[in-house]
């Protein structure tokens, strides 16, 4: 191959696919990460890993077509997966959101053969931490916290400017204790913050309460908008209307929230903290705001508090950090 | 210069100073980290930061005599000192625990005149982390979490072989918050680690809980031993008197660093704890193995906890983390 041959030869195209428990979002993007096409598609709530597979593989051609752009002339195609993935073995398990994916599936490998390009995978928080880091409102430092406030508590670390996964498994900041002996998380475990701020741990608070006849609207709010969960969207729409058991469960969370944050900064020092997730996305910066008020008390060096910024890639950041797999 | 006189010109021998808040240990080890020479003085408990160089320029003299060395033969000299140090700068600042030392003050220079030789200054949970990395229980990993149970408890980390200080303040694991709105703290906030695990912490709760008329044969076995505080030896004397106020404060201690630790480790995943300071290395393994079976039930990763070590340098830790400060 001759040197003028390199730029056909070498596409700059990439895909990135993020893997959540209600959408799959597809996007490709160019060298500059501009996005030039993006797809969203619900993610199964039946069948298996395979059906799983092939939407995704929908989504990201659909994102491909947009970008007139066939699959299998992207550079290659990032996933950011829940559950526990094995980047090098190319599997994911124990995808507990996800139809029948409890075992290890070999997603890469399905991706592979139904897209015709290359496929990397990697942890779904990972990824959005290092497109926060990269492109988003993590730029300007070399270590962050990422927190992505949503279904659980997701927490990604960038240190001396590089992604820490200890053993494989770090982040894991909803799992950080708050309260000993405290609330049931929906781990199994006691006293987690995500037991306090989880979606998914303050939707079965509620509905536990609602059941012992405290009033609220949240579940009228959820039929109203064909909701079969309390979306960060209906969450908002009940805290509009002044639902005193919504607004009561997300003050908790912002306290625990502040409580856990502030312990893993005391912990890390690190230069910021960058909030996101669906909640966080959504609720935006007045809870920013709330949030850093919630981490002051518990902050050993009060006196110089990390820096506390909304995630800029807003519901994008897990697929741009899935394009930032591929090199 | 000629190469042939390098060996003498360049010496080897190098000074590590521990500061502590009750005594002062200080070493003279050669080149394979052997202490050639020891000596131990208590820290003054009046006086101001200039009495207190006096006294360490004192030991680490005592101690290079032992070594048969002038200190201003020896390649340089560490300290490990508490409160805030400015290695760059020489100086530290809000030494709590020490006489008069909450200014800023100039510990490098001042004993860099006294001993003749250079000095470089670290934080004593730092070096103490770096020492049993380097020389003690955590040669055979890559990550470890320190956690010294003394006084107060300090925690070092170290990520993928390297210290990490985050801006300057990394590592208050006593500080992250194992109960919102829980007990008071010595540091003014609510609910920390410290709070619970803390010499100082347990001994405040102890004198107001015997002050209410609770028995106890703590302070009595500290006036027969002539000491002004509850030591580890004190607490260890209680035990095994089967004092149940000491009993209880210790069994809450062990609760509470296991439920630390463990938040710690599901934030970082890191490989190893080793577990050290006054209390950690006194007590030993049974504690050792009790703060595990009390982190249990914390990990998100339970199948694979970290290995949990004890500090294999002892009391010498923060002595020998010194001298690695020297090149």
């Amino acid at each position: 191959m001759s040197e003028t041959d390199a730029p056909s030869a070498q596409p700059t195209l990439v895909g990135g696919i993020d893997l959540g428990g209600t959408k799959i979002e597809a996007i490709v993007t160019d060298a500059e990460h501009h996005v030039l096409g993006s797809a969203r598609h619900p993610t199964p709530t039946e069948g298996g890993p395979a059906d799983v597979a092939n939407a995704m593989a929908a989504a990201l051609t659909e994102a491909a077509k947009a970008a007139s752009v066939e699959p299998s002339q992207l550079r290659g195609v990032g996933v950011g997966s829940p559950g526990v993935v094995d980047a090098a073995a190319g599997t994911v398990s124990h995808a507990d959101n996800l139809p029948g994916w409890s075992a290890s599936f070999p997603l890469a490998a399905a991706l592979k053969s139904a897209l015709g390009t290359k496929v990397a995978l990697g942890n779904d928080v990972g990824v959005a931490t290092a497109a926060e880091f990269e492109l988003g409102a993590g730029r300007p430092y070399h270590s962050l916290l990422g927190v992505f406030w949503g279904t659980g508590i997701g927490g990604g670390l960038i240190l001396d400017s590089k992604p820490w996964h200890g053993r494989g498994g770090a982040g894991e900041i909803g799992h950080m204790v708050i309260r000993e002996g405290g609330r049931r998380c929906p781990c199994g475990r006691r006293g987690c913050l995500e037991a306090y701020a989880g979606r998914a741990a303050m939707e079965a608070r509620a509905r536990r309460l609602h059941d012992r006849g405290v009033k609220t609207r949240l579940f009228e709010l959820a039929q109203e908008h064909d909701r079969d969960r309390l979306t960060s969207g209906i969450w908002e729409r009940a805290l509009e209307h002044g639902d005193r058991l919504a607004t009561k469960l997300i003050d908790r969370a912002v306290d625990a929230l502040g409580t856990g944050i502030a312990s893993a900064v005391n912990l890390l020092d690190v230069e910021a903290v960058v909030i996101g997730g669906g909640l966080g996305v959504r609720f935006g910066e007045p809870y920013r705001a709330r949030i850093v008020a919630a981490m002051l008390p518990h902050l050993f060096n009060d006196s110089r508090p990390p820096a506390v910024l909304l995630a800029a890639l807003g519901d994008l950041g897990g697929a741009y950090g899935a394009t930032l797999l591929i090199d």
